[in-house]
């Protein structure tokens, strides 16, 4: 059951890395939403392996069929499957990897849980899982878009120590995609990549933070109190490969300040709308949206299969040393970009719907 | 649905806290399960008010009911429901809250999505609520400790600036309960006392980090992907009232690291066990438990509510300040401590179960 | 987890018969719905002990409690938990059934699959955990009625072999109340109350049929494929004590006619409104209601416990004799239509919900 | 959500009758299972159009591709994905029903939910979607049957009046395969065949009962109470396309008879197993399996869709006559017979996994 995420917009991920395909099931979809396959294909090229000089070499199309739940270009409100086949799988290249495992990688413990795993390649633990994901998120974001023009923009804020200078109120998806890095600060996009190239030529691998935010958020979403909003978005990162951090608003740099320092004081705008004169409660209060930018950051780890020569273990506890062959990035970070945003839709649309199930069914009595 | 938490090992909470009673249902216990009130109890008594100078006064001794589920000092398998009575609920020092939102407090928020909140305090989003979860929470380290010895011990890490050393592979309950900030570093604890105590006086209030680990967690918990063990420990603490920001082993520092640095090797103890020579990953890799100890960190923001004058609207949209009265928690650290370890006893619970279901059922066919 | 029913709309129940309390949590409540505690109390009145001759003398008045979620009046959009403590508990009655099984009764059962149970009384399988279903069906109803006049009318069809002549299109409440066995055919119910007393008198039981029909009801409600709102009702009200069979509409007679015979054609009204000219669909066509009246029958053992000498074993696996003691409802069909009325009340309620959480959210592109 | 069924063994369906292809997901297998594609494919031949000359005469071999979840012949644990691509779409003979709606039909309720449908055929309410089930359901055969043996065999009980006479607890699946209608009662069987051939030239249809028993189940499955073993059956069957009513053990019959004459007394066979003289309660009490044979009945309306003429009415609502074009089945019940087993089968594993992870993790404190 671990492989289902959301509950009223709730997908279902199948496939390994070196399987027959990859995809997803989208169940609970509104119907007659206008579905171009193309805007799904823009998403998974965002995601592919193979798109940069800084990505994985490995070469994969990621060419998407929808084969069910849309008809004549709209959503007929059920299932809806997407997939992606397999092509360029090198099982050769982790003959190796079969007995040895991959020291802060998911082989060893694949193994412990369930006693076997598809050692062609990551498996189920490869980011190759979050295709389905990224379509699937295609879809929320424009669900959301309609709805309410929410947009999501995510990015680079860091790698390693190489931090960027953005403005989250007002970046855009052009900035980001002006960039292989997917840094929309281009001096430290620059850097970024230089220092990327430098870390992938030595067989090692380096990490970041994303930062995303979602813009024009209708202030309700939210399910207090397990399925608070940040708490969804929090499990959804979380859920990625790599992640090893979430942060919402002034997250862990909060906690260095005062109340009536971290406080956002409500004011009156010009309009007449009730706004926060700060942010530092990331959109989010009480678990619930108030209508302020959502502003989250994910702490990605450097990859774990690198090049260099590691210390390791057999499947059968022998000790040995390892280094990775097969195809990996030396950085997540540019093609995690759309997986966070894709988790972000996700959550988002999945709670839009919630909303309007509980609380917009029912006009006050009189 | 938004007040159940888990799949197998199932929890409802329910109450408001200036309602009738706050409770919990914990549906999908194992049966059989020896429980004395008193364990429960033990477990309120470290989460409730006015425990010690530097929490809140308010005066309840959380004196819990077991009215369900427990027959002759045993789970019957049936649902449990333990539940609190309110009683020392002042609604007068509310009056002026009734109208006037407090900042980067959940009272705007619950009327935009409801339309209806309980202004008597801070009801469903009050910290009053986890009441319930810390007394499931009993029960899951029970049956964790019961099925493996699994030990969960949670701390206060930093108050504001003040971090503390506290080595999480040895650290013990009574020395976490050995101060009333749960600082288990005597020197650190003493400057964070006095350090709440002075923002106390000032009508202000600070936040901090909890660090929690689990020890002797079997390996293979977690479902991978979307239920990664990381991803719902992220949730279930992210759930936390006043909680901004999650780590887990290395974290957002984990970033400035090469893969090479950061990478957990693998060796054979002299017992024949493998584990990993250092523990960046934080016991959880591919979203499974490797055996190692698991060790979180949470971020808790300063709490909303405060005596210092504040800018503010009314529900009616007008300007205004606030001074907030009643009875609050200057830090809500201390208290933090028995939440973060229940979320974490409930997740590991939960997933124990799951496992056990999914993975325990079947013998391999030869 | 076999204690929550539902998704949007989400009930949980808890408490065993001779144990503290019985009662349920609602998660998903719409906010701000007018409750005044006398509605769910009548409904409560309808379900409890001791109502009648013909029912179980046990004496409980089934006072309840709302503990949370309900403010001035209104609801709060958060969890509701209703309560009723358990009063005339006699567990010596019981003595003789703590060691001996009752024949077609839960108590092996729960013994096989638990290795425990409350042998006080029947436990969590005894008719009094349907409290709580009664109390949030009462709030269910309340929905429904308000947000679109939907009405829901049970009543006693057949007892063994008695069976009533009775228009589900035009039936009212009033008349099902109008007699103590709930069998709006006057005639019919005299006999069959007759017949309950003379059974009861012979320490025996009978069973017969419950119909249930629910009017107005909007088109549109049902969720395809597994969750068509036949499936669901038919999982509702099977989960009821006692029940051993579900039809909706022509039912298992319907398979005796030809497909041009049992076809509900369609018409169209004066009002220009789509009928359809019979109802052998009992209001719901692929999973989904289609405006016609909901219409199903559900039958109910005669109940197991009984005064006459049976055959049976012990715990401990000796054969023995087992004359019931302990007071039983001779006929639980007049005290199960409540019961069956609650659970249509909440598949549809929840069904509501989930349909404008799906379809009722995005208006379609231009 | 409605496309989802099960807790731990989850399936998750997709797919149209005239889409791209039809499927399903399966998360929660045990891994290890060792699995032949050759066995679901036999389950789905079973349920495959044009297998005989009562069945429809659309030309599809359903032969299916497990693209995920399975490596070198064993399950897992990661989500299998099985895919049917559909071949023999006919569109063309839809052209009529595009427009106008099939009485007893989903058809219009579709187009009323949903603002949208595949007119192209039955889209998600052909008996097409059940080839996920099907699939599906013989993996669970295949934990139950090396678990403990289980075996499941549905047959055909009745056709319009043409009732068979089975042994439940003997009847083998050879002698439901010795003839086309799946009714190993051979006299009987022949008189159906005739019937539905009759019923075929006429251009209608009928409909029937099937029976189905499921053997050497273990006790204590089942999760009271709303998840008691008969409610979830129930939902299973009644999710079936064209399923009207269901019954366990004595079912509807029961409400005849007296609790004296109902109750299946318990005794002691020579093994020492304590068993019941009777099986009135169908292999159930009180929710929870008892280890007798669970049989269960459910009733299948006549197909709706005929060649006769019949009132209806367009999607604009204006008012015609319609004889359906297309390829269609005279009556379900024969290839009903697997899709009910794999609603048993699904129903029953789901639960022995949910036994285990709640039962079956803790050993009892000395």
């Amino acid at each position: 059951m671990g492989n289902t995420f959301g509950h009223l917009f709730r997908i279902t991920t199948f496939g390994e890395s070196h399987g027959g395909a990859v995809g997803v099931v989208i169940d609970g979809c509104p119907p007659r939403l206008k579905i171009d396959i193309s805007d799904i294909q823009a998403e998974l090229d965002r995601r592919r392996p193979g798109q940069s000089k800084i990505t994985t070499p490995r070469k994969e199309t990621d060419t998407c069929d929808i084969l069910s739940g849309v008809f004549e270009g709209q959503t007929l409100g059920t299932p809806i499957m997407i997939m992606v086949r397999n092509q360029d799988t090198r099982p050769q290249d982790y003959s190796d990897m079969a007995i040895k495992y991959r020291p802060s990688h998911a082989d060893a413990t694949y193994d412990a849980k369930y006693g076997i795993r598809n050692w062609q390649g990551g498996g189920r633990s490869s980011a190759r899982e979050t295709i389905g994901r990224v379509a699937a998120g295609a879809i929320a974001k424009k669900i959301l878009k309609q709805f309410a023009g929410v947009e999501i923009v995510g990015y680079v804020k860091r790698i390693q120590n190489l931090e960027a200078i953005i403005d989250p109120n007002t970046v855009t998806l052009e900035q980001v995609e002006s960039n292989i890095v997917r840094c929309p600060d281009g001096d430290c996009a620059e850097k970024m990549i230089e220092r990327i190239e430098q870390v992938r030529d030595q067989g090692d691998s380096i990490g970041g933070v994303v930062e995303c935010v979602a813009r024009n958020v209708p202030t309700g979403l939210g399910s207090p109190v397990f399925d608070k909003l940040e708490a969804d978005l929090a499990k959804g990162v979380l859920s990625l490969p790599a992640s090893k951090g979430f942060e919402i608003g002034s997250g862990f740099a909060g906690t260095l300040l005062t109340g009536s320092e971290h406080n956002d004081e409500f004011y009156r705008d010009p309009t007449g709308t009730i706004r926060t004169v700060t942010n530092r409660s990331g959109g989010i209060q009480g678990g619930i949206s108030n209508g302020e930018n959502i502003i989250i950051r994910v702490a990605f780890k450097p990859t774990a299969t690198i090049r260099k020569e590691q210390r390791t273990v057999t499947h059968e506890g022998e000790e040995t040393l390892l280094a990775a062959k097969g195809r990996h990035d030396p950085c997540v970070l540019p093609r995690a970009v759309p997986m966070v945003e894709a988790m972000v839709a996700l959550v988002l649309c999945d709670h839009l719907l919630r909303h309007h199930g509980q609380c917009g069914t029912l006009k006050p009595e009189e």
